[in-house]
């Protein structure tokens, strides 16, 4: 480590998962201040992202990755502070918002530098930290992975998410069409204002029926799922010829019993991906493609992240139980 | 239709199916002589392939698509006799193989002069008849839309059926490696002799614990799948991280209770496609294509079309039985 003028006490207060369980389970404890190791940078966090990983690791559904810290928090912003062996791309005193394979919950966390971007001008800590993971994820399974080109038709479930407002803009930006599902009139308003020409709120609507409507029989050319289930089946009666339908998470169940013909007669592709287990060179790859296609954008005011509410990082149990009601629209923060 | 010293009688005695049922529903019934229509041509059929589609087609499972003769039959081989307008392809003489949209059981069939190819120098026309349906099907889905590459490897299920025999030559013959599963030591052997570097016999071994063990632990890169089921579940244990599954037909059921996560967590891609349903353009794209890249493969001899038992026309009841017997190896083609 470099010598700094920026001193990193010894230990810290960190929000740990005690033991499995709801949301009280997420409890103070101090820890050592992590050091970088070679290619890593040590960020002073202002503020961590809250994701529905989180919740599932807090539950004991989900563990760490081997070598990943037991502290949750996949997603910072903050000031570099410390640079490990061989981290030249960011100097002390950055601003950074970064992608971290755990560990965000806390005062201090450690970033590969290569999964971390420059924070834009005019965004807070807030907003910052709010951007990594709905950032990576829908750049590499929308643009990447699901190949999204201009004037075609994007179907997002869970529109109103972290991950769906995010995919909203960057697809209106790219120029493709986009449908939404979310739970309430209400959330199917932000939808549109964010630019979703299509939104169905799905406990009154049949998705199917409405894709197929706004698409003149056609259906979507691709979809972004987190759903699952019996979401799988009625994707590929949504989907277009030749549509592409991308798996995310599995909010409702993984197992589901299904036709496939329309795999078949529909010459569909049915891919996914999950972002944490991806090697860390892949993981730059993704940063890097995705800082350098969107982070003009954010600049320019095109594209921000959906902000539903920040909670002191003291109060991480009542940031996940605002997650685990759905009743949030966009991104829960906690500031540090 | 340009005047010809290829005299065309007005009527012909082909094979019907009088109506849903078992082989003994194919009858002879005399029809009129199809004419060709702008850009087909008129085959004098030497020979016709029998395929899975035909059978069930007869069963009532598989209705022609609009427009497509009543006939069964999918592929010929023969003479070209007639050709209509703006068909300027082929010359009267020319013998042809071709993909048709039905009316192969007869000794005359119309075929669009973008779906044949010219016979290969030394081909039988029992050969060439044997194969369109699988050159056609195993360039587009491994190929195409698999994107198999020198140094993967391929798995095929059904490995000694006429698409299985295929897929191995063209899999070997482009440098990948090839697991194939057939039902018997002898058909296993068949695989072999056609390069296959493992047979997995499917009554005594389990694919997915075969292929990790052939590839060390990796999996398959690539599975064409023509059986479904529980199968489905099964390809997706036995790819790889990235692995492509290309689903071609169910012989077992096309319904399945599935764990979609390996799906995310390898990243998968769930594909496939019917060849009979595509376009007159997106046909002669993959003739073109598959012609061009196969053609002078079989005819230096390192193609060849594996040649199950060719019957009579009349005995298009016979071929079927034996084709619903699954005791064949390779192609069952009627002679004309």
């Amino acid at each position: 480590m470099t010598s700094t003028p920026y001193p990193v006490p010894a230990r810290m207060t960190a929000i740990a998962i005690r033991a499995p369980g709801g949301p009280e389970v997420l409890v103070p404890e101090e820890r050592p201040v992590p050091a970088p190791g070679p290619g890593e940078i040590l960020v002073k966090v202002e503020a961590a992202g809250v994701n529905r990983p989180d919740v599932a690791q807090r539950k004991g559904h989900y563990p760490p990755p081997p070598g990943a810290p037991d502290i949750p928090g996949l997603e910072i912003a903050g000031t570099v502070v410390a640079c490990g062996e061989g981290a030249t791309r960011f100097a002390l005193g950055d601003r950074v918002m970064a992608l971290v394979a755990g560990g965000g919950y806390a005062p201090y966390c450690v970033a590969h530098e290569s999964h971390a971007l420059p924070v834009p001008d005019g965004l807070s800590a807030a907003e910052a930290a709010a951007v990594p993971e709905t950032l990576f994820t829908v750049w590499h399974n929308v643009f990447e992975r699901g190949g999204l080109k201009a004037g075609e038709t994007l179907l997002v479930h869970g529109g109103s998410s972290g991950i769906g407002t995010m995919a909203i803009q960057l697809a209106k930006a790219f120029g493709a069409r986009v449908i939404v599902t979310a739970g309430s009139a209400e959330k199917c308003d932000a939808c549109r204002k964010l630019g979703a020409d299509v939104a169905v709120n799905y406990r009154e609507q049949d998705f199917v029926a409405e894709t197929k409507a706004a698409t003149d029989g056609a259906g979507a050319t691709l979809i972004l799922d987190m759903v699952g289930g019996d979401y799988i089946e009625r994707n590929y009666e949504a989907a277009a010829v030749e549509g592409r339908i991308v798996q995310i998470a599995f909010q409702g169940s993984p197992k589901a019993t299904v036709d496939f013909r329309r795999i078949m007669l529909k010459r569909l592709h049915h891919t996914g991906s999950t972002l944490r287990a991806r090697s860390t060179a892949d993981k730059a790859a993704i940063v890097r493609a995705a800082g350098e296609a969107v982070l003009p954008l954010i600049a320019a005011g095109r594209v921000r992240p959906v902000m539903d509410r920040t909670f002191p990082l003291a109060e991480a149990a009542a940031a996940h139980a605002r997650m685990e009601s759905s009743a949030h629209i966009g991104k829960i923060v906690l500031a540090v």
